[in-house]
C-alpha cells in the first residue's frame, strides 16, 4: 500500500510537556514519525507520496472553525509576548467555569482550547499540524479512489483532539477528518477503529451523537489511565449516535490474548454497522516496551492485528496516531500494514 | 483588632507552578504571611492568637466532601507512586470529557479536583490548608463574639478554589467556609467582598445560586487576566441567588481613582443587599509593584480602602488571599486594617 509522508512533520518539535508533576521532554518527538517511515522503506511496503495541500472545509465539519483559527495563530500571539519556548497552557475551563467567552489573550486562549498541559505549541506547529491532516486526506483520495488499504503517516497524532481543544500531542483530529471527508464523498457508514493505547476521546466526543460514523476504542481504563475523564464501557453514543460508539477498557498488563478478543468484538459491531470505510487510528503504545504505556503486545502480535482488520474486507485507511519506543514504533506499525495485506 | 495566624502555613511549600510554559517556583510562598505577620506585631494591630482546631462540618456544606477527602490524601498516594516533588495535575475535564466519574489514581483525581497547574500539593499541604481554615473559622468566631472586626492571616489562599476544585493556590476556600459559618450561627444575610486583583472565582461558584450570600467581586477583566473563565460583568447570580453576585472587571493599569468607584458601587449593593456581616476576601495584588499583576494601587490607598469598608458599619472579617510583592505585603495589607480601624 501507498504510504503519505510530509518531511513538514519535524516542524513541530515541542520543548516540554507536563509528567509527574515536572516538565519532561516531549515524548511526541519528530523521530517517531522517521522510524516509521524507514521501516515502509526498509520492507517496501510501497509508493511513499507526499500530500496534497488541502483547504479546511473538511475540518471544519468536525472542529470548531474558531478553534481552528486559534491554531492557526497560537504561536503569533505567544511569540508576541515575548516567550521562546513552546506555548503551554496554565488554566482551563473545568465545570463551573464559563466555556461561551474566549479570552482574548494567548495565556487564556491556550486554556480555553485545551484538556491538558501535553500539547505544547512551538513555531513550526501549524505548518506540522496542516501537513499532517493532508496526509491524513490525500491517503483517504488514494482508498476512495479504488486501492484496498493506504497509510497516512501522520504527525503530530489527532485522536485525543476533540470538536473544540487540543490534548494529549494531538492538534487536528486527522482520523475524523478522513472519516467525514469519506462521509461527503458518498460513503453512507463510516467506522473508526481506534487501536492506540490511549483512548480516543476527541474521536468519540467528535462523532458521539452522529449515527453515520461508527467509533470503537480499545485502550487502558480510564480509570487508572490517560484521558481519565472518558472512555468508560457505559460511553454507547447519545441520540442519533446511540449505539455507535463503543469502548473496550482494558486493565494495565493486557496481552495480545486478551487484546484480542476486544478487536474481534469491535470488529464484529462496525460490519454489523454496516461500514463501507474502515478508518484505523494506528497506534502502537499498546507495545510491552512502551516507556508511557502498559499493555503487553508484542512485536509478533502487530501483524496478527493488521491481519485480522483486513479479514472486513473494507477498504482500509490507517492514520497513524501514538507510540513512544522508537526503536520499535516502526517494526511494530509497518507490522500492522504488511499484517494486513498478508505477507 | 485581633489576628489569628498559625505557624501550620509554612508547612505548605509548593516548588513549581506552570507559567508561561515553564515550571517556575511558587509566586504563593510562606515568606508571604511571615512578612505580614511582622507587619502586624510592628503596627501594634492587636493580640495574634493561634487558632482552634476545627472540625470539616462548615466546610463541607461549601465543598463536595469528596473534594476534601481527595485533599487530605493527595500526597500520600502521590509520594506512594515515588514522587518526591510537588504534585501537579497533567489533564482537566474540561468540556467534551466526564465530570461524573472520579478516576482511581492520582494523576486522575489531581486534575479531575482541580482547574489549573497552579495549586501543588506538597507533604505538608494538608495540615496548612486545614490551619488555614482553622484561623478562617476562628477570626470569624471573634467576630461572632462581639468584635468589630478581626484578621485571619490565612495562608494558603482560598477564593479560586470551587466547590469541587483547587487552582490559582487554593484548596479549601477559607473566605467562603467563614461565611457559611456565620450564616449558621444566626446571621440572615452576609457579603462576601472580594478586592484581591484576581476573580474570586471559586467563591462566586460556590454561592451562585444562593441568595443568603452576596458576593462583590473587584478584579483584572477576566478577558485578559486569570482565571480566564469567569468574572464578567454580565454573572448575576442564578435561581434562588439572581442578583446577588456582582462583578467589576477592570482593565490593567486600572488605578485608586477608578478602582475606588468599583468599591464603593460594591459597598453600596452589599449595604442594599441587608448583609449582616462583612467577610472580605483581603488580597493585595492590586499594588503597583506586584510580580504577577497589573493594577497600580499605591500603598497610600490601601488605609483608604479599609476606611470605606468600616463605612458599612458592620462586623467585619478580614480573610487574606493573594498579594505576591513580598516587601510591601504586609504594609499593604495590615494599611488596610489600620485604615479600618481609623488610625
Ligand atoms: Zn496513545
Ligand atoms: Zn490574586
Amino acid at each position: 500500500m501507498k504510504t503519505v509522508y510530509s518531511p513538514d512533520h519535524a516542524a513541530h518539535a515541542g520543548h516540554w510537556e507536563v509528567a509527574r508533576g515536572a516538565m519532561v521532554p516531549c515524548f511526541e518527538k519528530p523521530i517517531r514519525a522517521e522510524y516509521v517511515r524507514a521501516r515502509v522503506e526498509e520492507v517496501g511496503l510501497g509508493e511513499i507520496v507526499l500530500p496534497k495541500v488541502w483547504s479546511m472545509e473538511t475540518a471544519r465539519k468536525v472542529h470548531d472553525p474558531a478553534y481552528l483559527a486559534f491554531l492557526g495563530k497560537a504561536w503569533d500571539m505567544w511569540a508576541a509576548e515575548g516567550n521562546h519556548t513552546s506555548a503551554l497552557p496554565m488554566t482551563w475551563p473545568v465545570r463551573g467555569l464559563r466555556n461561551d467567552v474566549p479570552p482574548e489573550c494567548i495565556e487564556g486562549l491556550l486554556g480555553f482550547y485545551s484538556m491538558d498541559a501535553g500539547a505544547s505549541i512551538t513555531a513550526g506547529t501549524w505548518k506540522a499540524v496542516k501537513a499532517s491532516m493532508d496526509c491524513a486526506l490525500t491517503a483517504a483520495e488514494i482508498v476512495a479512489g479504488g486501492a484496498r488499504a493506504a497509510f497516512a503517516l501522520c504527525r503530530p497524532p489527532g485522536h485525543h483532539s476533540g470538536p473544540a481543544f487540543m490534548g494529549g500531542y494531538c492538534f487536528i483530529n486527522n482520523a475524523s477528518v478522513a472519516a467525514q471527508w469519506f462521509r461527503d464523498q458518498g460513503a453512507a457508514r463510516v467506522a473508526i477503529l481506534d487501536v492506540d493505547y490511549h483512548h480516543g476521546n476527541g474521536t468519540q466526543d467528535i462523532f458521539y451523537e452522529r449515527g453515520d460514523v461508527f467509533v470503537a476504542n480499545i485502550h487502558g481504563d480510564p480509570k487508572t489511565e490517560y484521558p481519565y475523564f472518558l472512555g468508560h464501557a457505559d460511553e454507547t453514543g447519545r441520540g442519533a449516535g446511540e449505539g455507535c460508539n463503543v469502548n473496550y477498557p482494558l486493565p494495565f498488563g493486557t496481552a495480545w490474548d486478551t487484546w484480542s478478543l476486544a478487536l474481534d468484538a469491535a470488529c464484529d459491531r462496525a460490519e454489523a454497522f454496516g461500514a463501507e470505510v474502515i478508518v484505523v487510528s494506528l497506534g502502537v503504545d499498546t507495545f510491552e516496551r512502551d516507556p508511557i504505556s502498559a499493555f503487553k503486545l508484542k512485536t509478533a502480535d502487530y501483524p496478527k492485528m493488521g491481519a485480522r482488520i483486513a479479514k472486513l474486507g473494507k477498504p482500509t485507511l490507517f492514520v497513524f496516531e501514538g507510540g513512544y519506543a522508537v526503536d520499535e514504533i516502526g517494526v511494530n506499525a509497518v507490522g500492522v500494514l504488511t499484517g494486513f495485506e498478508g505477507r
